[in-house]
């Protein structure tokens, strides 16, 4: 592991960001507990990516579809195919599986020689049984994309809204792969969280919305501040046989370039594919000019935990004995901190609870509030710095004279003194 | 099923709120997708409870843990034991297994006379698989309730934050349990949604603090506007061998009482069993005295989908020609409709997408509005009610004179005339 991430997973477990899953246990290879900061931090990313994409539209809908579907649903999309597997080499004397790569380095513990042997496909969707009796009649699958449950969901949304094409259909919510190799922290885990949106077009009009929803997407990134981003544009030869275009949005993270969203021209092959398996004619009909016809879908596919990793990578700063996150004050956990300068002056201490309370009441719609009394009041604005709350509000001995308090701001450090009624006014808007 | 519950399936299904999961593989039993309509309820729903029991609160933090734990997490638990099973007769030649009450009317395919069979417990944890080989080293689970995720971060989060005994951890997510036989719509499913909060207090403080949470949890659906709630004490001898008291709040569905939350005093059962499971000491230090205890649980553990569906129940109503659907505004999928009066008069059209737009933005942190254009304005009035929008703005031709609109009322259909400039303020005060 690079010595930033290192430091930035040291951060993250210290501070409540993310703890290993199921750490007293001895953990879970793949698997990461969000702890109080890390669930807020991500429920603000998830919150920036549904106002945008669906809130603020009128062509976008929301649905919340099950992780567990009829597994004839991951026949008809490939996902149990040798398209979503893992290259492994098995042994054949006890039966472990190994990753192309390691094999060489890596040989079984029954001793057996596997390296002169070529990698074959083993499938990486999470298998369970549904019903009584654990037999093939009851094998089911954990998804390993959110997009299926949007796809076999698409004639409901078309019957029972108002809504026509061009639009899309959003969701968020777990997906599942049985890695053989999770790494790089919670960049490739077993259990991730995905935004998905799948808008529907005519064909003819998706190389437009394509390049329409590349930008935007991209814009989203930087609106919420997040630098070292690039655009990768699939080369045609690299293409998913599905795809007509796919361009991938890559961060720069510690262990190099990697896609943290890909946004890709399906065309109509997953609708195509869902009216050929069950049946259904999934075509849409325009209630204007009766036309029929298959859509075309552009995807734009966003993981929020690499989005998060991202995020904590790029707003990781070190200033001397500071260690900052510089994140997106609409990302941070807790918008403002609140301190009595010191903990053992009652005055001091009402007074800074009266504008706690105050401030938490008036700005609960934008997000949470710190209160914290313990310690000097430069280790608390290092605190603070650390887990990248913007604002410290400190009520001093001042404040008990002419009801103003200091705001200091994580960035500059600079101290600044607001009469205490116009506080939350203030600190909206520097928000 | 019956009549009440078949028409709230009709309209949830016509409507947008619930599809069967799979819908076009022919479904997939004990699984349900959430539609446009229906994920807003949910995820409206799910923002009250964390509003009141997280963010409101100053003694309680939140936390998303993995679906997948370690298994030695439900060993410890006692999920793989006879305490979470369902008891099933074995078919002792097909294997087939039905439910103890079933089999006497449902006789396995292969002819086997079953009926004097004795059940035996069934375990109904999903497993799974992790890891690139399919054997018993390698067997998880999805998890059964979210609470575990909960205990196994309880040091984590006391390490990691600056929060004392008594104080809360809350989770909301996916728990699945492979029901032998999921019924009554929403309310039994495979695949479902828990809200659960596991407040920790120092032992002989538990008996005050399940008081409260009882008073709290039942204060929450009063506010809400649930009516048809009971709260039932659980006997002594019916409870769980970890609790020393349990209320369920019920809820009278038309398929009868039935509980939507339990709160618990779980003791110290799950801090105990997981210390000597892990080997991890999870008792807590005070700060202050330096005593060391194992601190007592108080769980109140609410299940999403079924309050979801008390709430629909609740709120169907029948008037003359109109189905109406009385949810509390802080719940409604749209909080408002907008329309022209009518679609073909371009100026009307103009004029009502301005005040859309406006209102869109305007009360955004409030939730979402909803625009029709189609259809006369009865049955547009009446669309809305069926959803629950309560309050409709007709864009009519004196808006075109003197910039007034009528807001229609969902549940008195009384209609008043505002300002278009007082429209966002009238709305957000009747809201």
């Amino acid at each position: 592991m690079t010595d930033k991430l290192e430091k930035i997973v040291s951060l993250c477990k210290r501070r409540g960001f993310i703890f290993p899953g199921s750490e007293i246990y001895g953990g879970f290879s793949g698997f990461y507990d969000f702890g109080p900061l890390g669930a807020e931090l991500k429920f603000n990313i998830k919150q920036e990516w549904w106002k945008e994409v669906v809130q603020k539209r009128d062509d976008v809908v929301g649905i919340n579809a099950a992780i567990i579907m009829n597994p004839k649903v991951w026949e008809a999309s490939g996902h149990l195919g040798a398209g979503f597997s893992d290259m492994l080499i098995e042994c054949p004397k006890c039966h472990k599986r190994f990753k192309g790569d390691d094999a060489e380095n890596e040989c079984p513990e029954c001793g057996t020689n596997i390296s002169g042997l070529k990698p074959r496909p083993f499938n990486i969707m999470f298998r369970t049984f549904v019903g009584p009796v654990e037999d093939t009649a009851s094998v089911a699958y954990l998804r390993g994309e959110t997009a299926a449950g949007i796809f076999v969901n698409f004639k409901n949304v078309v019957d029972t809204t108002r809504i026509s094409v061009p639009f899309g259909i959003a969701q968020i919510g777990k997906a599942f792969r049985n890695e053989i190799n999770p790494k790089d922290y919670i960049f490739r885990t077993r259990e991730f969280e995905q935004m998905e949106m799948e808008y529907f077009v005519k064909p003819g009009d998706d190389d437009g919305a394509f390049k329409n929803w590349v930008a935007e997407r991209v814009k989203w990134y930087e609106r919420l501040g997040l630098s070292n981003i690039r655009e990768k544009k699939q080369p045609k030869k690299e293409l998913a046989h599905y795809s007509k275009a796919t361009t991938d949005i890559e961060y720069e993270f510690p262990f190099g370039w990697q896609e943290i969203e890909g946004i890709a021209n399906r065309t109509d092959f997953d609708l195509r594919v869902h009216s050929e398996h069950s049946g259904e004619d999934l075509s849409y009909t325009d209630k204007d000019t009766g036309e029929k016809y298959l859509p075309y879908v552009i995807e734009p596919s966003a993981g929020v935990d690499r989005i998060a990793l991202a995020f904590l990578c790029d707003a990781y700063t070190e200033d001397g004995n500071r260690t900052i996150l510089r994140l997106h004050p609409k990302l941070v956990p807790y918008k403002a901190a609140v301190f009595p300068l010191v903990a053992n002056k009652p005055e001091l201490v009402a007074k800074a609870r009266e504008v706690y309370s105050n401030l938490k009441s008036q700005i609960s719609n934008l997000g949470s509030i710190a209160w914290d009394d313990r310690g000097n009041i430069g280790k608390r604005y290092y605190s603070q710095d650390e887990i990248g709350t913007p604002y410290c509000i400190t009520i001093d001995y001042q404040t008990l004279e002419d009801d103003t308090v200091t705001i200091r701001d994580r960035d500059t450090t600079k101290q600044e003194r607001v009469k205490i009624e116009e506080l939350s006014r203030t600190v909206c808007a520097k928000l």
